[in-house]
């Protein structure tokens, strides 16, 4: 069966904010069972772990003889298994890719700061002093995405892994922000409200409300 | 023919770094022909652009009728033309493409965090303020990756899409500070040294050369 390896516990703010989250949702979509191999935030830095994950991070998925990190590897892997979230034609397939890889690496970047600076605005002076940039910076690659999103449903034909990792990013972004970008919220709320993407996430708190200090 | 669209030029310090570089050095791996489709840093927000790349960015690359962003998504399509840069057995199929996530998202934020910051310290406050803490972050990761390369030639058995990723990223940190963690420097200098690596380098400043205003 797949292994999951999460947090068995975060603190609230994290909570539904866990990348094993993408990994649950897929796993809802295709109605594939998981089970899960829970480690608390002391056990990510033994040798064990790092052996599974040499940043000391979760998730990390085991499939028989596959052992895999990084939760846009991982999304590509499942996504494998069927036509559902993955197509197989080879162009379609490509487009799918890509957008997962867009919503790491062109979006995820400029959100990472953003937070950064934010969260940080009112406790150190650099990151109040970044603030203003970092909000444009992010809001210029979400404008990009709107005018993209015109016209379509999903970012390509089809549902696939790659609006499941646009979502999981979106989701650290303020709903006042987002909303200057309406298709982009469109996109999110759309994906939001799929019936395994609330079963992956009432099962991500469920761990952690079992497992509360 | 493959084709793949980037810029005709880009001042000096650009030179050398644009990411058409693992498409290119993809190619030279595996000895498929390319061309190119050279645009302006003006032509990047034209309609026409935006339509093949929504971000405005290069590379772009075009395979018949597969059209994809992102340089990682289309390592991963070039790397499936064959077995020379992605293994076919999926255990080892899924570890490379893992690495070439890891190289873009848990290591590419580091790397940028750290190079925003320290390309703008002397002219902006936050740089100079954040400059610290942005190496601490990103030595940390160095250091992990350092660790993972303990005893290994390559980031797994055998050279792969992943290896080329990281060392497109290990590119933008200064020798002094990669030397700090000598399995990524080695990785890096192992990786650069070959001879398509070496030609993609030198065709990619060729271009610019050639176009040079």
């Amino acid at each position: 069966m797949l292994r999951i390896t999460t947090y068995n516990w975060v603190p609230v703010f994290a909570q539904g904010y866990v990348r094993d989250l993408p990994l649950r949702w897929a796993c809802e979509e295709m109605s594939l069972p998981y089970e899960l191999r829970l480690i608390t935030r002391q056990d990510k830095d033994s040798k064990e772990h790092r052996k599974l994950q040499p940043f000391g991070q979760v998730p990390v998925l085991e499939d028989g003889d596959v052992t895999i990190f990084e939760s846009g590897a991982i999304l590509l892997h499942l996504g494998e298994k069927s036509e559902i979230l993955l197509p197989k034609e080879a162009s379609k397939k490509a487009r799918a890719r890509t957008w997962v890889f867009a919503a790491l690496n062109s979006i995820d970047p400029v959100v990472r700061e953003f937070r950064a600076a934010a969260d940080n605005a009112d406790k150190q002076e650099w990151a109040k002093l970044r603030q203003p940039q970092a909000l444009e910076n992010m809001k210029n690659r979400l404008r990009e995405l709107n005018q993209w999103l015109q016209g379509r449903e999903f970012l390509e034909e089809q549902f696939s892994v790659g609006d499941m990792m646009m979502t999981i990013m979106l989701r650290n972004i303020e709903p006042e922000i987002l909303a200057e970008f309406p298709e982009v919220a469109k996109l999110q709320a759309t994906c939001e409200a799929r019936p395994a993407f609330q079963k992956a996430l009432a099962a991500q708190l469920k761990t952690f409300a079992e497992h509360s200090p």
